[in-house]
């Protein structure tokens, strides 16, 4: 499949007569494919059970006669006001007990059955009317799971919801107090019904307690998204997908995954930036217009995964976004490399949000492709020649990855829940082994920890912070044959999130348990060798395993049994990059701002620097791409 | 009108045989108006309708008997404990949902039709007995409108009252869907009982919906206080004022002032430093004894505006207060200094806060100019000379000015619901501007944002941040005659709160429309010339307006034609004095602490520096200040 | 009593078969004393009236038959899952206004009545089994009062405890508003019912309003603490303690320990250096792995105090915690040295909490004297070389102390009440005279206020910031025949929270009033002499005492008559350093790790440093203690 662009747009915001002109724009601008619908259920369904078809009917004719491809949303992101009305009780309530109100949108709580019944009632009366319809490309299922801190909630409920999925999966109260250890502090309980939710405790609830509660929450989003495709899938054969959202990590996206036959996400290099990377600020000012060098690459990875190989970037920032705590311009060529750049990874689609900036409303000053007032705006410009780039692309890009990181969302649930220290998160530990293998210049997949999988084929796997693991999947881990770098703090915990005996890792092969872990507070930084430090976390280990690294005060950072490594700390950029090299035998790191992608027949040189940088004989320009044949 | 100096007493604190001395002493330090009774509803009306006048009688007599006037206050800024048996839903509601409690001050919701009504019928009563006692010179109404964040309330009162004033504004729910635009996220109505009040969204509500509702609320203050002044107007002759607090916003202190005859206000020079003033640690530390050069003088001439004229300090800073973070003491002279300088900005009255210092309660480390052993504190000396300095004064003295800035409380409130990036506040941008023209030599009147008034007469208008006019407050504007300066993000959006077609400014004569908008981080700071920088904001215009100012990589930040100009961008002071020097024609900015301020007849030439500063062949003594003649 | 080393169990955690084998250990290692049972409600009683005594008749068995002393606690800190149920409203509220849930500990109000029954009832069934029982050493009471801020509740409990209280201590509404000076702000009452608790005001409550309820709540813990003291006492002989914890200043500590026969606190001193010490980073990075110097001693001294002469450390810190924002492990012999330490201060047993880390629930990361898999953890052998030393000591080490330094619950209220400036904290002055009397090589008793106490015997007594005293108190204090330091903020307000008229302080034969507080922002710092300066608090004084110390500018900050003096300011390190030196003719400051604390018969040299120090022709080994007899 061609990879193809194509732009979110809303009908239902603009006058009629608009529509037609807007169509023919898209088209002249080299678009194929445009979003719709996904807000827009006080249109479709002004009161109860009255639907109004007409408009959205027109809205199809006019763009798919224009020669575009409908991506249609369901609404379920925006419930109307009268919602409420028939479920006073389905909003979320948030952890200090407040119910979130009507006014903006995701103001549901996943675990109410009767907003979940609605949402697919919705989906079958989508379905029913353009399941079959030719000119659906594509449906989208709700929008942006986990936005606006939207998978957490604390209503009654999620309440009767939890008490429900405890006694599913323990059977009986005494085995969860056995699971939990409530005998610890006598929070035992005799009765399904004594179980709370674990916000507004006096201090840390067990741990156990909410990280069952995480896990519960992101079987709600699961449950809810397939609520939603059961209804959905009988009535159509197009493909269905969702929009993920940067770094949301509150639902396990490969649960989603599974029932969806594409993953998409929405990518705003700036705005996350600004407001979802923590980085040092000569980092953020260097990149200030143009967007972290790997934040977009790491995401692209992972949803490749999410979608077992079928990906899209749904919505590309266009240009300023509004809701960042800064939110500069993009460099020139910037609009236009990221889609170069989605394609590198394999995206198949990539849709600029949105068309034509909206003149009211939440996001009245975040920048579309066109102006309010219907004249370009930068972003069409480089959106036209991204696809002109796009099309004097070979047909088939085949990704092509020698390296694979496991990402686990448990894992963040169960760091969120027992931090051990201030500024310990798993995804800033895994985007930093990331960010490392880049650096020396890796192609990675993204991968999720699977009991069943085959991690056969690659030449090394980094498997940072699994804080968990059951037996067969380090089995399939260690199995591999590849280099296997793991560590810090994986597998010392078991699944019901009790320290096991004997402690872990317990990796086959590797003589060595972790017996007591440190977090250091920032800045105190243990050197280990010229400017090389260690961060705030440092484990204690015994056994027999060779220490292929040392602290310059003789603690051992890195254990070592043939191919398979432990990390037992955690390390700064620059000994990551030591650390990377040596496994990968990478001859260099590359330039601060410049990575590369690999496919099978090509590789893309990607420059997210401002200014033109020399590599390999070539001359990259500054925010923009070469693309060589792979010799 | 002779200027005087005041005081605020409150008789009901002290034994009554206290009462005579102070009396005496107080008329022995040239003190002419007594503050009294605005706190006192529990000693008035004890029980419910059981008043208690001897006490109040009283000590009306023993205050006038020794040839002071009163300034008698309506005590609805602290109903008393069994206010809330008769309206146990009074209470304000913050944002969280809480309900505030008794136990202070102030803990009414402005919209609750009960207690409003309670409140004048207080004026009532006291209109009745007092209101043609030729010995009562004023009534306060109330006091400090919004102090302790109390404009904004979540009540039950407040979402009935919201209701009723959106369906007076928009006449049908579908109207007003279209100037929201709520089709947006599915946000429609279909009733009026749909609309609930902006808090507690998930994410950002519409924010057309907070921006209506800020409007709201200011009514509601407004709504208020008119109550009260027609209840007490047909009673009485004397003047009714209310005593505004320092950088209060989230109200238009304007439409509280079209009500009234007088405006004051309570200026805490060395508490609003600490509190309410975002500065550089450095000049934080130059005038912690002194306050801010700029923030009193801002402030007077801002209700000099509010009063149409005529206005007075209620409250002036008499010592160290109690309720910043750091409460240091003035520094010898500004206690007097803080005087003079408002009456050079034309004060009829500067009222000390308080006679004698509590020695309970919450304020009992807030100075008085007595002691609470009744012996006199430093400011008491300070309060005398400054008595004998006004008795020195001609007897007329009428602010003059050249230049006038335009303040309005609607942009405030625009700004802080569509702020678009962190830090970026209207009043600082204001108060920016403001401080430039005083460094430039300038006497400034501050004006209200109006559609019928004559802005002509001035030599310069400055009105940065108008976020959004109609067309007839532009064209008053732009009729003046005089120079002009708006921008930045003056006119960018309509009145619906919604970017108008064709885009702002839309000022007549100069082409120009802002197409889009930037937020930088703090730091970032474009270079312009030498040391003069931009700060966090810059806006990209199309159209044919020369361009008279240009960052260093060639970004216009100023248009111009004729004697309009646009600010495209928020200067740093540096470039601040550049743009006001240019266009004011002043040859040299005064030195940091030196202020000039001009009547008809007289220039001020004010001191906050603690050391001698030498100026135009002057040398004005620290904290003190020369008045010379005008040439 | 010899000084013995302890550790807490819990058998409730582990296979019965282990206790044997555990047992045996602890006594290998030289332990004597375990402590059990303070957690265990829901095993004792897993239905409510339903006992299980057979557990817990078995653990005492196994741990007595190895010759262990058995300190049972009584489990109200853990109320289980079905007292809610009998008692829906015994959970605290927090200030917001939520109650807190059930899934931790600690999840009551001390104001409940029934709750507060149930626990007594708990004491006496408990009491009825083993109260008479020999085995049983001591008896504990609940569990750390305070931690996790639970002594504030906002309760409807608390609400009419509170005006009980009320009502007895001022017999009429009409002297409660006297008292509190309530006619302020029309804040009057006139009835009980009209009182509410003084959270969620609009502002700040009337100080005397929170000081009373600050009052109150400490009482409802001494009240809580007595009803289980009276409930045990009549059954049993063994003598009854608490076990307090670091820096808890909510409640009085001398309040509850007036009815207990030991107190006992939990020293984590790493866990408190990241956690609950205001200090410069550099200071806190020198004793990461040690704690501070003198925050131990402190506590150590003070709970030496708090239980008359009788203490002991219940729970001490035997590697890495999981509770603070770092947690790091402790530097090899600190584990040892702190046990060491508390002897030196007059400690009768030192125990390790815990004696195997649990590998389950909230303090799974909290280390133990053993790993979770039953292998010895580094502390093991520390605690064993403990156990040796306190073997080879003398039988009998009474403290001995020169110097005195008043500790007052109430004065941390007050200041707390009415801080009058940012940063300005009771515990923070305490301790810096503390610190600064220990660099002088001051072994110090900490002593409460009391009216008739003979505070003679003592040649310096040190009573910094004692902001309410009654005349008694005063004379009790002045009578000593010491050099005595009072000031800053001492007896500056009367016990109704009034400024006395006259002002204070009132010294007997000072000639001194405070007419005038400031504070000052951070870094303002007023120069003194050579590196010597003030804080942000400085007094202004009136009266002919004689200045003994002056700051550059001439203002006195230490008065003097006699052997009584009076500090206006608040003196940075070095300052205070001069001062003691002054005070005490210590002719030298000891090394900033150094410290020295003195029996009638020996001296401890202790050094907190990682590397040896010299002093006084010995040399101290890193993380160790010299033990000289005295000559």
């Amino acid at each position: 499949m061609m990879p193809s662009i194509g732009v979110c747009y809303y009908p239902e915001h603009w006058a009629e007569e608009t529509w037609p002109r807007d169509a023919r724009r898209m088209v002249d601008t080299g678009i194929t494919h445009v979003r719709i619908g996904e807000f827009a259920w006080s249109r479709i369904e002004p009161r109860p059970g009255v639907f109004d078809w007409d408009w959205l009917d027109r809205a199809i004719d006019v763009l798919a006669s224009a020669g575009l491809k409908i991506v249609l949303g369901t609404p379920s992101a925006t419930p109307p006001r009268w919602m409420l009305d028939r479920f006073p009780d389905m909003l979320a309530v948030d952890a200090a007990g407040a119910p979130r109100k009507f006014g903006s949108r995701r103001h549901y709580c996943h675990a109410h059955d009767g907003y979940r019944d609605a949402a697919a009632d919705m989906c079958r009366v989508l379905g029913e009317r353009y399941g079959r319809d030719a000119r659906i490309a594509a449906w989208q299922i709700d929008n942006e799971y986990g936005c606006h801190d939207t998978v957490l909630s604390y209503s009654d409920a999620a309440r009767h919801a939890f008490r429900d999925w405890l006694a599913r999966k323990y059977q009986s109260p005494e085995a969860l107090n056995r699971a939990w250890g409530n005998v610890f502090w006598s929070m035992e309980y005799a009765d399904w019904t004594d179980v709370d939710l674990p916000n507004l405790t006096v201090t840390q609830p067990n741990p156990a307690h909410e990280l069952d509660y995480r896990r519960f929450v992101s079987d709600m989003v699961a449950q809810w998204n397939a609520r939603q495709v059961a209804a959905l899938r009988p009535l159509t054969d197009a493909p269905l997908l969702h929009n993920y959202m940067g770094r949301v990590l509150e639902f396990d996206h490969f649960d989603v995954g599974a029932d969806l036959d594409i993953a998409s996400w929405d990518s705003y290099p700036i705005g996350f930036l600004s407001d979802r990377l923590e980085a040092a600020p000569a980092h953020k000012a260097r990149f200030m217009r143009q967007g972290d060098p790997d934040f977009q690459a790491f995401h692209h990875d992972l949803y490749r995964a999410v979608g077992k190989g079928r990906w899209w970037v749904m919505e590309q920032q266009p240009g300023p976004v509004n809701w960042a705590p800064s939110n500069p311009a993009p460099a020139p060529g910037m609009v236009r490399l990221w889609a170069i750049e989605a394609v590198a990874h394999g995206a198949e689609v990539v849709s600029y949000f949105r068309w034509r900036q909206a003149p009211f409303a939440q996001e009245q000053l975040h920048a579309g492709l066109m102006y309010p007032d219907d004249t370009p705006a930068p972003g069409l410009t480089e959106a036209k020649r991204a696809a002109d780039d796009l099309a004097a692309l070979p047909a088939q890009l085949t990704p092509s990855a020698r390296v694979a990181l496991i990402f686990d969302y448990q894992s963040d649930w169960a760091w969120k829940t027992l931090p051990q220290g201030a500024g310990f998160d798993y995804f800033d530990l895994a985007f930093s082994a990331y960010r490392a293998l880049r650096r020396a210049g890796m192609s990675i997949d993204i991968l999720p920890l699977e009991t069943a999988r085959d991690y056969g084929g690659y030449d090394l796997i980094v498997a940072p912070g699994l804080m968990t693991l059951n037996a067969a999947e380090m089995q399939a881990l260690t199995a591999s044959g590849a280099t296997l770098l793991m560590g810090p703090r994986s597998n010392l915990q078991t699944p019901d999130f009790q320290i096991p005996n004997p402690p872990g890792p317990a990796i086959p092969g590797l003589d060595l348990q972790i017996m007591q872990v440190e977090s250091y507070p920032q800045g105190y930084a243990p050197h280990v060798r010229d400017d090389r430090h260690i961060g705030i976390w440092q484990e204690h280990g015994r056994g027999t395993a060779e220490v292929a690294l040392r602290r310059r005060d003789g603690i051992p950072i890195l254990y070592r049994a043939g191919k398979i490594h432990y990390l037992a700390a955690w390390p700064d950029d620059a000994l990551w990059g030591d650390i990377v090299q040596d496994l990968t035998g990478a001859p260099s790191l590359l330039p601060p701002g410049l990575r590369i992608r690999d496919t099978e027949s090509h590789r893309f040189v990607i420059n997210y620097d401002l200014d033109p940088v020399d590599w390999d004989g070539h001359t990259v320009p500054g925010c923009d791409a070469l693309i060589l044949p792979r010799s």
